[in-house]
């Protein structure tokens, strides 16, 4: 059956049971294998732009095409091109991985193919929603009266935190819109992710309503600017509504410090929305729940499984204490969606989707598998990993640590002592496209004051102690080789 | 190993490759049996609201669990809060079924957990992406200006168009935001789908700002009615800037005179964003082509693979001839996430989400295993069951259609000459309570100027002529009992 095609690609229905058994057992088996070994491919994609494409038709097929085809193609073609987040030296952005009990939870999600949207289109999936983010809270040590919601994403469910402040401020705001009033005003700090931002721009607040407050020398929103800039927006006739919080930058996984922030936003009843996306997964850790420390008095907040918690892409856990005003901020049941049901929860109520996937599923398999312990034990062993590294680093003559290491994210580069600041910067960003190049290992960069970073995330479930040496040694060879082919 | 910890949840590391291939295949033969037999359980769940709840614990375990066990629990705990979206007699919303080849991309892609947000976190994530929806907008017959890029779902599609549209309209608002600007006004039909005016919501132009254009007696925006709205809107100072036309509303998939529009948008200047979540799948016939006459003129479109196209949710398709606005809209790209590849797409800055899953993969799977043509013959069957059905409703004394049926989705209700139209809005609520509570169909409802509507859809690839009967013998014989139970 491999390469031919079967009957019932030329009937009306679908691929009978023992055909799914064979191919599905087909693609596990290839998974397996792949997953045994993915530090068999180069981490980072060597494809040139355009080669897939090029590769491939420009039309459908008008026939069917034998499954066998398919995926032989699917080998041949697409996995040149993959960017192997499953290989254990990648390091870039955030490391995430996700795990086969996520991906089982994947197989079955996408086989039941239910749509969330209402409790009735699917009671199961609505509420191992509630069931699962409950334990997650309770992972978490936040307070019962945070009620959980799934998006797909952190900048949704950001968008979602930023629209719900805008809906408390303005309850007007849902009806006639921003035209008639005041500009509002968003706070973050200059370290927050652009997803704050975008969420500003998207909602119609616009990029001079974000605020971006200075951090201090460790990259945290300093709480007394904070202060000042609101006082002053207030006396210029804007209208702070807002601050969003981050506990875990996408640069240096700084913490702002929530506790004094929220002070503020009592004092001039702002909505705290905190970007918990990162640092929320460590912060189960009882070492690492200082993270979290004034968070419970956040109006909303987002973790991210799908970051640190083993959970295939895409899993956005969001809280919030005023469900309330999320579901002003969004609710809308047309005569086609109303349901008999009371006392339950219509998901599509709390956001701006309407389809929503049965996410919860993997995350219950997640959680059962590794249990609390075994996530801990995974999370410490990152954290070790990190460290580890940043102490390299620390210990090496030429090589510097440029933001401090609250979790498994390392901000460093090479500095040899006869270079100036421009040049330090070309200097890095050569040694960064040299080891990624390399294809062993793929780490990214941000930009630090000015100063090119390098940068290390340790995440993925695969990664080892010697695959952090292996970047340890891969990054000084390319400072090597960089250093001498390109004459100061 | 069935019921036992297994060794890897208790160290560092995920489940081995053996493990996840014992795993993996036992789920491919559950999903193979149940794909055999979805009609073996009810077709709308017949849970009590929180009885999952009250049967899963309160938090997450400490120890890990074996993975037979957390297997055994998804069939005993979750199937019966299953709505079965696969159940050939699924006929409520807009049916819709996953299929074979999009489970197997599905797992692929959850394998693989690849981030598309930008080129280089995975090049043929990004290409398929780019490829898939070439080969769509082909079989679409729209012309090769427009761009596509896949989302989550219809209601972030329109989003982005409506964003863009007043991207468009006001290219300062990016900036400023909405407050000090005119107030906007989008235009749709009284039977656009509730995302459109959500979108409105969210963007900050509010629910004031959404002119519902009246719609003639077949459910069709009234050209004429929207030309006036527009005029009296600028001579009242507003600002018109978009008109979201539909293709296949959601209560009667009735196609809004997409041409005619496009002339008003054109004199005007407006945003023509088109909604064809629903019927731009059926557009690929040939003999359907005419429901997208015009839309070669509007400025962004949505057709939803997940809808009617055997995709598993979610995939949203968004096609533009104005890439460069959508861009406008949402780039927003921090030191952390340059890259220095040049003349590629990175799809992150069209949209409001920066992760992004690896959509493409399954839609790529579809495409082939079907082809054309074999698409294009399920689509067929569908309509032709969706047709016979309205033909008994029409030959029968006491039932009526209440909508032409462009498609496949059928709206009707019962109708005894003796009762009014309260009495008959009651008795048809009471018959969809009925039927539905029996477990053997699922229908839906909706309300047209007053009336309540029963809405049968044809969309599952594995429903048949005996399905569709059922559900006809099923009204019926809910017609009598409540006629019966009902003294009037």
């Amino acid at each position: 059956m491999r390469n031919e095609i079967e009957t019932w690609q030329t009937g009306h229905g679908d691929m009978p049971p023992e055909a799914f058994e064979h191919w599905g057992e087909d693609v596990v088996r290839w998974i397996a294998e792949y997953l045994s070994q993915p530090e068999g491919f180069p981490v980072l994609s060597r494809a040139r732009p355009g080669a897939l494409i090029d590769t491939l038709p420009g039309e459908a097929p008008d026939d069917p095409e034998p499954m066998g085809t398919i995926l032989d193609d699917f080998r041949q073609s697409i996995l040149p091109g993959i960017t192997h987040w499953n290989h254990p030296r990648f390091f870039a952005y955030f490391a995430i991985s996700g795990s086969a009990p996520g991906i089982l939870g994947e197989m079955l999600a996408a086989a039941l193919n239910v749509n969330a949207m209402l409790w009735r289109t699917s009671p199961a999936a609505t509420e191992l929603e509630t069931v699962t983010l409950g334990w997650l809270r309770r992972l978490l040590g936040l307070p019962d009266e945070f009620v959980g919601v799934i998006y797909d994403t952190a900048s949704i469910s950001t968008l979602v935190g930023v629209a719900a402040a805008r809906q408390a401020a303005l309850p007007e705001v849902r009806i006639t819109g921003l035209s008639g009033l005041p500009p509002l005003c968003l706070y973050c700090s200059e370290q927050a992710h652009s997803s704050v931002e975008k969420a500003a721009i998207t909602l119609g607040i616009g990029q001079t309503g974000v605020r971006k407050i200075p951090a201090d020398e460790r990259y945290r929103m300093d709480a007394a600017a904070l202060r000042d800039a609101i006082t002053a927006d207030n006396a210029a006739g804007f209208r702070p509504f807002c601050v969003v919080a981050t506990v875990g930058t996408t640069s240096t996984t700084s913490v702002d410090p929530v506790a004094p922030i929220a002070d503020i936003c009592a004092d001039h009843d702002l909505w705290l929305h905190v970007d918990a996306a990162y640092g929320g997964i460590p912060a189960m850790l009882p070492e690492k729940r200082w993270a979290l420390a004034g968070v419970e008095r956040a109006d909303s907040l987002v973790v991210n499984p799908h970051k640190w918690l083993f959970t295939p892409i895409d899993l956005s856990a969001f809280y919030t204490r005023r469900a309330d005003i999320v579901r002003e901020a969004f609710s809308l049941v047309p005569a086609y969606l109303t349901s008999r049901e009371e006392d339950v929860i219509n998901y599509m109520d709390y956001g701006p989707q309407l389809g929503r996937r049965f996410r919860a599923l993997k995350l219950w398999f997640i959680l059962r598998a590794y249990g609390r312990t075994g996530i801990e034990r995974r999370l410490r062993e990152h954290l070790r990993l990190a460290h580890e590294f940043a102490s390299w680093v620390e210990g090496t003559d030429d090589w510097e640590l440029l933001a401090p290491v609250p979790f498994a994210t390392v901000c460093f580069r090479y500095a040899p002592r006869d270079l100036d600041g421009d040049a330090l910067n070309r200097l890095n960003e050569e040694i960064l496209a040299d080891v990624n190049a390399a294809g062993d290992v793929f780490l990214s960069h941000t930009v630090l004051q000015g100063v090119y970073t390098l940068r290390l995330s340790v995440g993925n479930i695969r990664t080892t102690e010697q695959d952090v040496l292996r970047a340890w040694e891969g990054v000084r060879r390319a400072a090597e080789r960089v250093s001498q082919s390109a004459p100061r």
